[in-house]
């Protein structure tokens, strides 16, 4: 059960967003900038980031929505998905992206982890400088997120087909359209 | 020397957020809402949260710049912010106060260590859900802001009277009107 009363029906950070709007537009167009943004990552590469941060910050619900939304982006390839979160070192993706998940694996832990050998591979790769910011940023982000969802104890569905569904529509539209697709109506939300 | 080629001359989350003015935006929007808008939190107590959660962090710009916020909003009062960032509990504030930093503390840590105790507690002391929300949404985004800093090795400066002129710019205007306020020209922006 959730530590506050949030509006009836939506999982994870879609309860307290309902709850609180105004500071859910800024911190939506926020990851929508960083994830479905035009961008020198794939929409997948990013998704895979905030998928791979989630999971270590082991938040259930963050890391399956954005896993479900990278297999999305990939054609449905969900063992890509749960191969980076098994370890990037040893998935079927690029030794950039590998290079960009160890940065933003580091910024989970502690920023100051983070070292100029770290950079240096990912540049090496032909990461660039704005790729390079936007891996700690995304990070930086789903260590919010992923504290938000968990700190209020939002509850998250069982069911994988819920996330595929959502996935879909996410990767269609976008976080800022999708919340405002699923926002409660004003006299359903739960009193303050 | 920082991870990556920020515009010079500005300290801690400026730099990237000159960077990157998109993501800084929304960003900053979402920091005024939480520590410089209307609330019924003082804005003291707002930066004391922030100031607590970057001080578990480690986090030396964070938490010198927000403790200059915080004390310039406490009328100078210095020594209580350094009493906060000793330990809440010991700390001449409100039991209010305490609890809620009790819980910003564990969500900066980890916000599935929240327990349905720490809010009943902050509950007892007059807590209302909005602030047990923004509380923990505070805790959360400062994880994102400490991360962004160090993740990228920005720089700080040493001496408290820079901080003490930033944060009564900061405390007149606001975070949004302060970046603005500090921003470089263009033609003086680092190439991506």
């Amino acid at each position: 059960m959730p530590h506050i009363s949030l509006p009836e029906g939506l999982p994870g950070i879609r309860g307290p967003m309902a709850f609180r709007p105004e500071t859910a537009r800024p911190l939506n167009e926020l990851v929508d900038i960083l994830l479905h943004g035009p961008h020198t990552l794939t929409q997948a590469e990013r998704e895979l980031i905030a998928t791979y941060v989630s999971s270590q910050n082991e938040c259930r619900y963050c890391q399956t929505i954005h896993g479900a939304i990278a297999a999305h982006h990939l054609g449905g390839d969900e063992d890509l998905v749960r191969a980076v979160k098994a370890g990037p070192e040893h998935a079927p993706v690029s030794p950039k992206l590998k290079a960009l998940l160890t940065i933003a694996a580091k910024t989970a832990e502690s920023g100051r982890l983070v070292t100029a050998e770290d950079v240096q591979r990912a540049r090496q790769e032909g990461a660039t400088d704005l790729e390079i910011h936007d891996t700690v940023l995304i990070a930086a982000v789903f260590c919010l997120c992923n504290r938000y969802v968990d700190g209020l104890a939002t509850w998250a569905p069982e069911d994988p087909a819920f996330y595929r569904q959502r996935a879909a529509l996410v990767a269609a539209i976008g976080y800022t359209a999708a919340t405002a697709a699923s926002r409660p109506a004003p006299a359903g939300a739960a009193k303050r």
